[in-house]
Parts: structure tokens; sequence; C-alpha cells
């Protein structure tokens, strides 16, 4: 059994369904009626007017939208931990045209509204000195940890009072909604996040993310930054089937919820062994090598996160919608069983 | 019936059936078993060793691929009417970082061995102007139009003589080769082409283009570059699915045969219309504002290509997978019948 | 003597004194007295509150002021001959993030306002099409040819109505002024140029070139893209002097006329060889490969522009501010005589 | 009296001379017979055949030199404090087109080969991660510490052992050079440097930097960065003349034993207020506010490096070539009374 990532999980049937039912013949790019329905859709779900616009992957979106939000010159306040700097080759530098990821420290990946405060203290307002222009907290955490919408409400007090833009990679926004059962617009928009990336690759679908912009004065852009970067797909209406097929009757909460159970489950079996509390799908577990290979040896894949020595490391469990409490039973009992 | 493009077509049911059947779990990104397979398969149809990389759009795969050809500071030469040109809200200047289009001028949007030479050798070499370090081709071209194996010698020749890379974009490659009859290896590599823009959107696919890279020193960056891009998609095995469904049993040549039938039963019936000859599934027709009204009028559905106006202009037919003569019989006989 | 440029004339007395002037110890970057003059200096000459920022070269006021007047996705229009399309490596692509100078047409590298509406409007406003964001034209143009301040205007309007921003490259901004008598307020920010790129070095300067800002919420970033783009001299006291010597008595004028005199006498000497009015300091004359051997022989330097045959092609002499009608007469008699 | 930086000082009067005596007519750019004796007189200096180009700013130096040695989806390893990194506004992620500054750690500001190993070790070599393409070292540096022959060859072992170029910031190489009286060749190239950012303008110059480049086969493109970065000055003489004045009877050490024995005078003087050797021209020292005010009461004017309280901070006091031990005295004296 394999907890490598929720990025390679299977996509669920109802997304296979939606992509099946889309092949007919329909407008090109994003003029099809299910690219057109996004926005209402999105609308609806976020309780005020969004733009909603699909794209490949979550790198793509991470990158687009901060692109929109930080001119080449100034940077972005993020994690020192977070995928946009570990994790994606330098995509942001790439769409932001050089422009730089200013790094902050949290427990857990997490930003606070007070480090960002600091880091942004730091910098010099002078010409030698890159000046930032955004914010970018990701929800749930590379440590699978959550943002509550007070916590978001703090940062996005800080980047008002700045003159920030606020940017959230929900990559496991399902996830963190699923599990903090928060309301998607108080955790968002009402917060001062002005971008989402609303995740839909690693909750079930194939190949489709969107660009959730709240302050839509940014969008009129977007679009042309899309094609710009060869993410216009011209058969759009396959991603747009995706995202649909994930909001219809919720399923996008009820994958989160199966693979966040998935996770619990392994969290209770684990114990005293948890680096960080389980609040969405993702469990950090100190293993010493010989344990880590029992339970490979057992069947169950996962990654080392940095150094495993016979002195002990941290293993990475991450569940996805097909993995939940029942299905992860035998990696939990082996775990406890360690 | 719509004759936009072969760009917005269905997808061909055994490309549909590949996806299906890719929906397990396996390695995320390019570690799966069908992207693995690529190189090979491709290298079987080229009759060498290539490498082959997924990307998600045509544009993407034309960018990617010059970025890997020519570094910033230096251009590319590419005619006037090219798709890298007219119609990716120059992506080539962002993957590329500024580099420049230089353009050239040929019929039916062709380029010419001379032209090349006469385009290069107008650059002086010094630095105050853009030296050019590679030339794009497209086959088909803009305008429907094949290139012969020798053409593209030629040219591939005046490349080598000046050191420049030549990429071709073959978002229309397999309409080409189902026209002239081209052995795949004779128009490419041994004429002297160093990446192809492999197309299968507009063939029949859902959302996966392939980048084949001949000279394969030149393929060590390319997976960066693609990642960096947010292209590198982690469920990768859902386009390479449809690269290898569309190469099963020649899939490929079957779909553009038939487009290319419905273009060749379009041509005959406009005749003395016809602006460019047709050599693969584009057709441009000289129209008269109330002819094309009239077309319209019987539910047929184009582009005027420029202004159309009473004393006439151009219409733009293009073919899909799923019109082949038999299918776009009514509009032939609507055109025969103006 | 030479008649190649004016860019390589030795620096005027008054702005070498200038330059020994300053050899004092002041603040670092832009805070000396010098520099915190220039606002003042250069508002009072062109009747309105602007910013005045120095810069080393030509090239780098075009580019810095092209990237603040188009974001990386959009184009600039220019003339097919503009200095910024033929003659600086890419640097607006560069500066610009690959933005793309959108080229037109016009007799003697001057835009019309007609040529401007014309290539806008070419531009279908999707996002396959790079949107144009500013004009670039060139006073004098590359041909020596200036702009009435009713023309720039005439293109300020058409700017205005579109939503595109005007920058006029001044490398010879003084040799228009000197020649057309126009209020440098009339041909500039009256007329609906938003930044100036004023000429020095050309004209009698060592190294340095101002960027004249008029829409001054526009010059916020650029002290930023200045330091950016390594243009940010630790000891621009340097640099501010030889602006404020150039404006102290009109030397700027008076360099000029001294250049636009000697552009008329060898002018007056071409008679019908003439290709373009002389209007400034340019003489871009008709002559045989024997008469230009012969100029060469009598000791006369210049280029030829295009290639030279037995049967004709054409010259160009450019006079600087320190070859006056007086002493260009030897190579005025010696084409009068040819 | 003013220690706030180097980069303000006077201008030498021998460079004054020279800049002067080089107001003549020559050929543009780096035509001149100035120009084009860089590359001998620097290639004697260093004993080994070297391309030398002159820019106007250290970071121009800088960010040219990284362009030419690191891809733009690469990154280099620096030093956190490094001036690359912390004080040229994002110009190497400009120049670099988005290449990452990848950053290490080492007392004082500098890097040590085992730092570098272990910063090019954590990164994964997968397509995730940005990967390292060169080094940047700084001699002197941030903090006013040198590097040995010896350091330095450490580091370029680990270079060449990775496939790394290595890079040395020496915007007081000079001072470098004269503290440590080591060969300008042992420190370099034959330590492994492959370009060299030699600075003039700290030393004594106006406004001319030197790249230095060992490896020529890196030298062929930057010719074309110089002038596409708006670096290429039409009057090229002028920057060559201060470049090859400074070389001049070894100018650039004797301004640099000035400074430095300035700053050793006030090292003596502040004795355990000390917070790193002063091996430069750089003193930093700790202060309380009120001994900063008590300084500044006196005349004397500094930054403060970071916050200074009551309870205490740190001040740094930079020399210049003007500034000799002598000169310095009475700041000594005022320091030692404190």
């Amino acid at each position: 059994m394999k907890f490598f990532s929720d990025n390679a999980a299977p996509v669920h049937p109802r997304v296979m369904d939606a992509i099946a039912a889309a092949n007919l013949l329909d407008s090109p790019y994003d003029g099809d009626a299910l690219s057109q329905a996004l926005d209402d859709r999105f609308s609806q779900l976020f309780g005020t007017r969004v733009k909603a616009l699909w794209v490949a992957t979550g790198t793509a979106a991470n990158a687009l939208a901060l692109s929109a939000l930080c001119p080449p010159h100034k940077g972005v306040i993020c994690h020192r931990m977070a995928h946009i700097e570990q994790d994606e080759c330098g995509a942001p530098g790439f769409f932001m045209h050089g422009a730089k990821l200013i790094l902050a420290e949290g427990e857990g990946a997490k930003l606070g509204a007070d480090e960002v405060t600091r880091v942004a203290s730091q910098i010099r307002d002078d010409v030698h000195q890159v000046q930032p222009a955004a914010v970018s907290i990701t929800n749930a955490s590379e440590y699978g940890l959550t943002y509550t919408p007070k916590e978001v409400a703090a940062i996005g007090d800080v980047c008002k009072a700045r003159g920030l833009k606020l940017h959230m990679d929900g990559a496991r926004f399902a996830n963190a909604i699923a599990s903090t059962g928060a309301d998607p617009a108080d955790v968002t928009w009402r917060a001062g996040v002005d971008m989402l990336s609303f995740g839909c690759v690693k909750n079930g679908g194939m190949n489709a993310e969107a660009i959730i912009v709240f302050d839509t004065a940014l969008a009129r852009e977007l679009p042309y930054l899309r094609k710009r970067s060869g993410q216009l797909q011209s058969k759009g209406r396959f991603l747009a089937a995706q995202l649909l097929a994930m909001l219809e009757d919720d399923l996008w909460l009820a994958n989160a919820r199966a693979a966040n159970a998935g996770a619990q489950a392994i969290a209770e079996a684990a114990g005293d062994r948890l680096l960080y509390p389980v609040e969405a799908n993702e469990v950090f577990v100190k293993l010493t090598a010989p344990e880590a290979a029992s339970l490979r040896a057992q069947g169950f894949e996962f990654y080392d996160w940095g150094e495993m020595t016979a002195e002990g490391g941290e293993a990475r469990f991450v569940t996805a919608w097909d993995q939940d409490a029942e299905t992860v039973a035998p990696l939990a009992a082996a775990i406890a069983a360690l």
C-alpha cells in the first residue's frame, strides 16, 4: 500500500464519468459550456462573486496567481518550507520574472501574522532591498496543519496595513476545510485572501486545478497570463468537467474527509511518535531505520523525511481519497505493533 | 456543422479508452509505466533514439522546445504568420526570457532555405543586433501547406552551416505525414530537425502533446524546464496514455487521413475559389460576404480570415478526424452550389 | 574627419568642468546635491512637475522607461527601424521580460497617428494575441526627421483613446528642439508623452542620459527598476553634473544647433542626392561606390547605409556638437565637387 | 568625517586626470584604444590570458557575470549576507531570468568549502528542486574578512567536483589583496575562480568596474549580455581610462593600503569592541546608543548595523582611499576615549 503522496492516487469514478460526458464538440479554450459555468459555481461555493480559471497543475496555479499579485521587481513572503520555495523548480521565479521569495519561519510550515510583520519590518524601504508585494500561505500546510479563519484574518490584516496582497496555496484546501469545518468564505476572502489555488488533483481529480480570484479586478489580466504560459488548453471542457464534478454534491469534501479519516487512524496508532498534530491527510511519524524497514517489509511504502538513521528519523505518510480509516487499518496496526 | 478548428473536436474513442485504462495508482509525474514507455515508442516511430516528453498544450511544446534551443539574448527565425508569432500571446518571449522572434516571409506561411539565408544574412554580427540561434518551421503550415523532406533538409543545411538549431512545430504533423507519405524520420532528424512539437490534441487527443528531442544532448535540461513552467502533471500517465493510444496501430495517421480527406472533398468543391493548395486539413476559400452568409444560414460554421466584404474575402475551413469526406459532403455540396 | 556617429564625439569642455567640480565627497547614489537638483531643473525646463532620473546609456533609458510603461505580457508599438528594435540587442525584451515590440511602418522612421491606429486595430482583443500597452516614437527619428507638436499630439490622442502609454526616445531630442524651435513642453507632455529618454551623450555628454517622467505616478517604481538593472551608480553626482551642465545657459541647445548647422551645410552641398529632408544632424546621401571611395580617400569617414554598389547606394553622415558648418566645410565642398 | 561607505569617496586625482586625458574623439563603445588595451593589461596583472569588460556598477558586474555562469532554471550558492542577496534589489534574479540565490551560512559572511558541500548536498537531484550551477563568494566579505588562496581553492575544488562555476565578487578585491599580500592569480583562477568582479569605484574610481573572465570560453556571449542590459557605453574610453589609471603603478594597491591602514587604526582603538577581525577596510564595533551619539556629536558619521539600543549594538565604519591612519586619527582617539 502506497503512502507516498495523494498526488498519484486514482481519479475518482465520478470525475472520470464527468470527463467521459464532456466528450462532445464544443467551443475551444474556455468558451465551452462547462468552463463558462465555473464562475457561477465557485461564486456559489464562496458566497461572493469570484472568477475561476482552470489550469493543469498546482505549480501553474500558484505561479500564475503570484505573477498577478507581484511585479517582477518585488517579492512574496512565504514559509521556508513552502511548496513554492521547495518543490516547484523555481516556477515562481520564472512566472514572476525574477521576483523573490522572501522566506519566513513558523512551526509546522505555518506562517503567523507576527512572523509576517517581523519579516516585512526587516526590509529597509530603500532601493537596495527587494520590497514585498504579497504573502503566500499554504492551507493545509506542508506538514498537514490547517489555518483557522482567525489566523488567516490576522495575516490578512497585516497585509492590508502594509499594502500586500494575500495568496493561499490550497493544494489541500479540501482537506483543510473538511478537517476544520470552516466556511470556505471565512478562511479566504473574508479573511483577506485575494487569490486561492484550489486543489483538485490531489483530491481525486485528474489534471485540473482552479485559480479562484476574489478581488475580481485582479482577474483581468490572468487569462492572458494563462495563455502566455502555455496553460490554455483548447479542450478546456475536460478540465472544467473535473472541477464541476468535484463540487457536485460536495464530492470534494467527501473525498477529503475520507483521506483525513485515514490519516487520523494512522495518527492514533502512532501516538507519541507523532511529530505534528494531524489536521489534514499527512502524518509525520518518528521511526528508526529498522522500524521503517519493518514497515516496508510488510508492504507499506512511504517517504523518509530527511535522513533516517538507526537512532531515528522522520517518515511521512499521506493518505488519499481512496485510503479511508478502514483501508489504512493494516498500516495503523503495523505502526501500533512497532 | 463546425469547421472553426480541429482544436475543439471530440476525443477519439480509443484515446478515451486509454485514458480510462490508465486510472490506476502508479508513480507520480513521469515515473509511471506509460510515461516511461514513451521514449521507446517514439524512438521506434522515428527510427532513432529520441527523448519524448509530454506537455498539455502545443503552445507549451513549442515554447519549451525553443527555450532549450535559444538563449535569452538571441532569437529564433520564423515565418511572420507562424503560430508562435501570431497566436501564442507572447509565450515564446516568456519561455525564452525575452529572446526575439525574427520574422521571415514565404508563400503559404512556409519558409524556404533561401529566405532563412536572406534573413540571417541581414543581421550584422555585432553586439547591437539580436543574433539568431534557431529556426522554427511549421509542418503543416498555418495555411495547410506541407514540407517535403528535401525542403526541410535544405533549411537544415543552412542551419548547420550557420550554427542554428532547427525546430519543427508539428501541431498538424500527422496531417502532413498522412498527406505527403513522407517517412517521419526523413522530414525531421534526417533533414536536420533538432526538436519536434508532435501534435496530438488537434488529431483526436484530449490534452497531450509531445516534445520529441532528436539531439538527445539537448534533452538533459528539458525536464527541469517543463517542471519550472508548471507543465509537469503529477498524474502524467493520463497524458502518456493518449500519446501511446495515438501511435497504437497508427491511429494518428488514420485520424489525419480522415481529416485530410474531408479537406480534399471541400477543396474539390471549391475549385477556383481555393487560395492555397490543400495539402493537409485546412481549406482557404474565396467567398463574398453574401456567400458566406448563405453557407452559415445552412448551418455551416467557420471563420472569416481577415475582413469579408461584399466584394469578397477569405474563409477558413478546418476539418478534424471525425469529419471525413462523407461527413463534409453537405458542405462540399453547398460550396459547389454557390 | 569622422562622421560615423555623434555617439563618440568628445565631451564638451563645460561638461568636463562640471564633472571635475563634482569630485567632492557627497552622499552616495542619488542622495547628493546635484542629483537632488535634477527634478527641479528639468521641471523648470518642461514647465511642469517632472521626475528626472539619470542612467548611463540611452539603451538603459529607453528600456527602463518601457518597462515602467508595459507589463511583461503586452507589447509596445514602434517603428520597424526604431533604435529599440534594431540596435539594442534585445534590451527591451530583457527589461520588459519578454514583452513584444509590435512593428509599424512610416516614412523616414517616423510613426503617424494613422499608422498607430492601423497597427493597434489589427490586433484582435483575445488572449491569443499580444495586446499593446504603449507606443514609442523617436524624435529626431533614426533618419533625422523631427516631429511637430501637432504630430505628437495626434499620436497622443490615439494613445489616450486606446489606453496606451506614450514614450519618446529623445537620444537626439536636443537636435529636434533646436531644429524645430518647438517648446519642449509642447512636443512632450502637452502632446501626451508620458516618459522621455532625454539624450545627453550624443550631444556632448560623457555617460549620462535622463529619464524624464511626466506622469509622476509612473515614477514611483522606477528607482527600484534602475537599481535592479545595475544602473544606480554610487557616485551619481558625476552623472547629475553632466545633465545640469548641459541645461546651464542652454548648452544643450547650443550644441545641437552647431551639429544641426553642420548637417545643413552638408545637405546643401548634397542637393538632389539627399534621401530625406535634413531636420536634425543626420544626412543620408545617395552615392555610388566610386564616389564613396573618393570621399574616403580625402579623409572623410562615414557609414554605408545598406549595400553600396557601383550603381549607387546610401551613405550616412552624422554631425556632432563640434562639427558645425565651418568645420564640415571641407566635406561639403568634397560632396559638391563629386 | 564620514565613514558610511567607501562607495561615495572622491575620485582619485590620477583617475580624474586619466578621464580628462581620454577626452578625444575615438571609436565608440569598446573599439577605442583604451578599451582595447584592457585585456592585455589585466592579463598581465593575473599572469594568464583573460578577457576584461568594463561596466558602470558593481551590481552590473556581479549580475552579468552570474548570468553568464548560471542558466535561468538553476541557482547560485552564496552567503545569506552577500551583497547580491541583500543589497542589489533583486538584480541577480533579473539578469539571470529568475534563477535562484541558494543561501548558505558562514562566520563574517565568508563561505567555507564544507558549507558549500553541505548546501549542495541538501538539494535533491530531481526536477522539483532548483539545481545549483555556480557559487559566488565575496572577497573581501561584507564584514571585511578576506580569503586565503587555500580557502578559495578548497571551494574551487568542491565546484570542480560538482560541475559548478565559481564567481568572486571583488568590489573590495584591492583591499583583500593589499591586506593579505596574496598573488591576485593565486586567489582567483589558480584557485578555480571563473569570473571576478574587479572593483574600482569603491577604491577611488568614478564609475567603472571590470568583469574579469578567466575561462575565456565563457566570455564569448558576455559582450552581447552587456549591450542587452544597457551597460555598453558609447564613450567607453572614459571607463577604460579609469581602470588603466588604477592599474598604473599599482595605484589600486596603494589606495587599498591607505584605506586598510585607516581601518587598522580604528580597529586598534576599538580593541575589545571589535566584532570581527579587521582584514580590509571595514570595522564593526560594539557601541551603546549613548556612545554612538557621542561619536556623532563629535562629527563622525557612520551607520548603525542593525538596531542600536542603550544596552548596545553594532556600528560600521568603512574607510576609503583618502582616509588613511593619519586621517582617521581623530576617530580612533574618540573611540579609544569612550
